[in-house]
């Protein structure tokens, strides 16, 4: 589907983003940045294709990632200044590549013949897991453990694609309400500084 | 064999713990917790999958690796004081699990005809890579490196099956007596603060 | 081909050596020291396989790398004191091996019928994950990332491989040629201390 493939490539582009960004803060070589920006676009969608061995594995399929991600890099390596203003337009980007990673993934689960709740990890893998991984390359606890309603976003849009894929709607219409579930679960979540609880000492003792 | 698979399950189940409650010390949120509690619990059996190519790995084929770390997470969110004084029954669990682990690894790699030495490995990489993700995830130097006769318990083990492996014993009884090899080790290694040597500078220069 | 085999094992010891210097600095125990020295080893290729899917992957293959791996941390923890002093020598195996790995993984990325870009970063990925995964596993942000143009050497070897590919040259002399080119750039990069540019705030903007 043209819509999506393209949505997806302008997520790869935003994560590439993200991910060179935070690899230049940490006074990163361009190679460094050029990893960081690399497994952060493709890391969630290259573990969802190993484990369920999907081969070949997304960015040695298609090579459009490796030459989104180059351009992303490029363009951040350039105009790094220029970008930083520009947060908000990454957030909304960042935020559509989450539920298209997110419902991509889960349709390539679905079309393994995986069971629903495994085709929604790996939904949720594919678009979680190259955060994780920048994270932890650049040496800091992820993110997703600690801030924003990140993951229960695109649990929720993943929910509803399966929940909806039972009707007799229009694949793309539903792909389009769900990947909508999860841009305004997490934009309202980031407005409001919502955050899922936490395990507390004193919830049934003292701490 | 059902035995072995209720141990498998204890032993998911304590892992699962394991990883919650390290989770929620670092103050993670609802997910984190799930997501550290998933990795340590199955995350030895899916590296072993993927690097011997067991297609569908661990946990995406049998689902009730999944139940049993949601059941453990939730078990953990809501009697977080009361788990903390049963310290000694988890770490009883633990302890099976990774004598489990470590053998169905072992056996899982036989039954793919690798070298006895590398089915060792795999058995130690079942058993112990859990921990290590969990640790480099919550941004720790991996605990197993630093403390615990941990590995050389799981190693001890393998040995002990592959050696009875020989001679005409039921393998269960070998399952046993090698999980035991395993329990007993670690039990004594952790109540007399056993370690093993480390890489001196001075053991034949000067520091 | 003998020779490269040969040197392979000769980069596949130096790596072992590095991560095992490493991990008794950090004061790890035995076991620690030689997983790390493991995965420094073989992490390279053990990725490469599982993303092309090429198995069996390095080391369950050939038990010659484990071999290597053992007598190199066997010599790493009886003659630490005297190591040291052979940095140099170290540091010229580890540049070979960076030179066969990026080499070797190329190649196979060819035989596998990889795009020739893919390919190239199957031979980076071989040459310096290891180093990468050692790093993340002492808690450290990988080396690579911020230091000696060691990637681009790699990366300029490799180019130089698919370019002589080209002509009518015999495989070995165009292996040696690529070889030498990374062995080349890395040494003179480590004596000028050349690095790559790094992302500046300030390149179009203010800091």
């Amino acid at each position: 589907m043209e819509l999506i493939y393209v949505l997806d490539i302008l997520g790869t582009f935003a994560f590439a983003v993200s991910g060179a960004l935070v690899a230049a803060d940490k006074k990163f070589d361009l190679f460094g940045v050029i990893i960081i920006a690399f497994v952060t676009a493709v890391g969630g969608g290259m573990l969802r294709d190993v484990l369920i061995d999907a081969h070949p594995i997304n960015w040695i399929g298609d090579l459009n990632y490796l030459y989104t991600i180059f351009a992303a890099v490029l363009l951040t390596f350039l105009f790094k200044s220029k970008i930083l203003p520009l947060s908000k337009t990454l957030f909304l980007f960042d935020t559509i590549g989450l539920g298209v990673f997110t419902l991509l993934g889960l349709q390539k689960g679905l079309f393994y013949h995986l069971h629903p709740i495994i085709a929604l990890i790996m939904g949720m893998i594919s678009a979680v897991f190259g955060g994780v991984l920048r994270d932890v390359l650049t040496n800091k606890v992820p993110l997703i453990f600690e801030k924003e309603i990140y993951a229960s976003a695109c649990l929720a849009g993943g929910v509803t694609y399966l929940a909806l894929n039972h009707f007799n709607i229009s694949e793309n219409l539903v792909f389009i309400i769900s990947a909508s579930v999860i841009v305004i679960i997490r934009v309202i979540a980031v407005k409001f500084h919502l955050q899922l609880p936490k395990i507390k000492d004193d919830l049934f003792g003292k701490s």
